[in-house]
């Protein structure tokens, strides 16, 4: 087995208020296991549709999974599509009948007629028994393929892949596997990331490498597929680990952390208390750095200061350093971390002052404009950055520099300590 | 012109790393032209696959669009399997060549050969001028049928939608069209809801009714495809009005503005100003009552406290008050909406305290519990919530309460002004 195809069975996923999701899930599952995903499709629930494209799937790849229409209205039409194509008999299942009308049973309720359309079996089929729901998956071989039907759920998919399908494609898959890595960036455009690094990657020929750009941060991924798992593995743990060296405290995540992740693991580590104070970013640093449980243990407070009078009345910014320098400014966002480290008591203090816009913006001062600080008892550093784009890609970006000026400072200070 | 297929080019979109999401805003651009969507297909930047793809997809649609694979890489396939199925050839075209080479002479670069690739049209071809990006759009007709090339970054592909095929298309679609309604409704359970509109939304029969939950509310989606557009508008707005009836003032928007909209302009109505304190929230009530641009106007300022000492430092809450009944409790609530609405010298006070988890629940105060109050100049009203599910989800549904609190007192305000 080498080749997948995903057939995503739903007129809802035609509509545009769906997207198939599960492909995701499954295509990671399929690629650990070596087998690539070469075509996905979405079929309405309609017979003929359904035939054609279990027809076509069949003559590319090794493997089929579709998933959903195995529920017992009369629009669930994927496990009668597939019998007819393959001449397969539809007949009742008397263990999986009962599982059913048990499951009814259990929650008080009768089982209406409808539903034991889902204990249909065709003739030869495996059943691939769904503890979470009524629909069982279903696995079935022809002509030296295999097609397997999976219930639509997210859950209740998951579950039925992981207990029943995973065992069996184990069993057939090759040894040819997929390994991967993930490194997380953050502080760095997407083009100066890859010119630092395009020489490095493009020397490992059979890696796969990806440069993705996210709201959260800049993402590498190193895929690797290969029939030694222990030697793709160390292949991407030197080109990881070189990838590292090239940019140096940049990546900060090499393991699939996130941001939050790491800024709240490296909190807890150094024993430092936090406080924030933030105009533009309107609450989201303080969001972010309670995102994590256990936060109450480093997060003393944060502030919204949306109004001049708030920065003066709650984090002791003088009203006359405003005047001077005006709200979105280094003064002010230093005046902001200091002052909201000293009025909660904490380790370190958080500023950040800017103009999210859309408007707000002048000639020296446009939209995009965020000053930030962060102040410990031996003072204050500051820094100033000028972000493109719309209000949330403002305030996106600006929430993550700040968290990333967090994890950079305690990065330092641990090695410090080290 | 009645169907239409939409094809995804990208190996990219055969990894577990991404989707392909601009079928949505496609699919509902030719909904409301009367186009259904009958099929979507994710196809690798493979030659073959591509040119199967498009042959398979002309035997069952009108229309055709595909997506991606336009660029000036080797990957980039999509014109070339085109042109290749349909017996064309691919010629240079002179005006989209001195496009390309404008844009790059004007951010002060030097075309490379490979964008070269980018102007090739195939015969009979239309081209779809694309301002905001080097890969244009293409347009062909073959017997009888249409294909349509997009490139795939979303913000040219919406460019190029709009500006060139949707004239096209409205000259040539049929009669029908889709019309849609969006409701959204928040402080109701979906199955509750449910209840008490099916025996309302069933006796539209032509009507296709849709309920989605998401974590901004409930959504109600209403559809009719008709022909005649002014009637297919009036059985919805009918619908509408019984659904919203029957649910009251739980519906808090009937042209698809999400709840913080709908709070920024009742804000903005009111002439009021709002401060908020919170605590398990951790910043999202101020992020969200800061999303919308002009929220300087309304929003004094927040307060996260999320320690004990932050509670009476910022807010004034009375540490015998948090002794007495702790700091998750109705009279903590009220103590901070008052308190953060004094101290801002707003017109309302928002206050927010509860148990996020995982850890920090007792039996008597659960995981989930969350009390809040809004105090404004008469007093203040407090409610208690217990939310089900995990850390995120408590956060999210007890920042979406806290916000749909402040609507429906608004909303009264308002009625009782009227």
């Amino acid at each position: 087995m080498k080749h997948a195809e995903i057939i995503a069975v739903g007129s809802e996923l035609l509509t545009p208020f769906h997207l198939d999701t599960n492909s995701l899930f499954l295509t990671e599952e399929l690629n650990r296991l070596g087998l690539a995903v070469i075509r996905k499709s979405i079929v309405a629930d309609d017979r003929q549709a359904l035939r054609e494209a279990f027809a076509q799937a069949l003559e590319r790849a090794d493997l089929v999974i579709a998933t959903g229409g195995l529920g017992p209205t009369e629009d669930d039409l994927t496990r009668e599509a597939l019998a007819d194509l393959l001449e397969r008999r539809l007949l009742p299942n008397a263990r999986v009948l009962d599982e059913i009308r048990e499951r009814f049973a259990h929650r008080g309720r009768t089982m209406t007629p409808n539903n034991e359309r889902q204990a249909l079996v065709p003739e030869g089929a495996m059943v691939l028994p769904n503890a979470l729901g009524t629909a069982p998956g279903l696995w079935l071989e022809t002509r030296g393929r295999v097609v397997v039907l999976l219930p639509g759920p997210p859950g209740e998919l998951r579950h039925v892949f992981t207990e029943q399908v995973l065992p069996q494609l184990e069993k057939r898959s090759g040894a040819r596997r997929m390994a991967h890595r993930l490194l997380r960036v953050a502080g760095m455009s997407e083009s100066h990331l890859d010119h630092r690094i395009a020489e490095i990657y493009k020397r490992y020929e059979s890696v796969e490498t990806t440069i993705l750009a996210t709201p959260e941060g800049i993402e590498i991924h190193l895929t690797l597929w290969s029939e030694d798992s222990a030697e793709a593995g160390r292949v991407l743990d030197e080109l990881a680990g070189r990838i590292t060296m090239a940019l140096g405290e940049a990546v900060f995540s090499v393991d699939g952390e996130t941001l939050d992740e790491v800024v709240a693991r490296e909190l807890q580590l150094s024993g430092a208390t936090i406080a924030v104070a933030e105009s533009c970013t309107g609450g989201m640093v303080s969001a972010r750095l309670t995102n994590i449980a256990g936060s109450s243990v480093y997060f003393r407070g944060g502030v919204v200061s949306y109004s001049n009078e708030m920065k003066t009345a709650w984090v002791g910014v003088p009203a006359e350093l405003i005047e001077r320098h005006g709200a979105v400014s280094a003064e002010v966002a230093i005046a902001m971390a200091t002052g909201v480290r000293r009025a909660a008591d904490a380790t370190l203090g958080v500023g950040i002052t800017g103009i999210a816009g859309p408007g707000g913006g002048t000639p020296e001062k446009p939209v995009g404009t965020v000053h930030f600080s962060l102040a410990d008892a031996a003072g204050a550093q500051e820094r100033l950055v000028r972000f493109g784009g719309d209000r949330d890609r403002i305030r996106r970006l600006a929430s993550q520099t700040a968290l990333d000026m967090i994890r950079r400072y305690l990065f330092r200070a641990r090695q410090g300590r080290g």
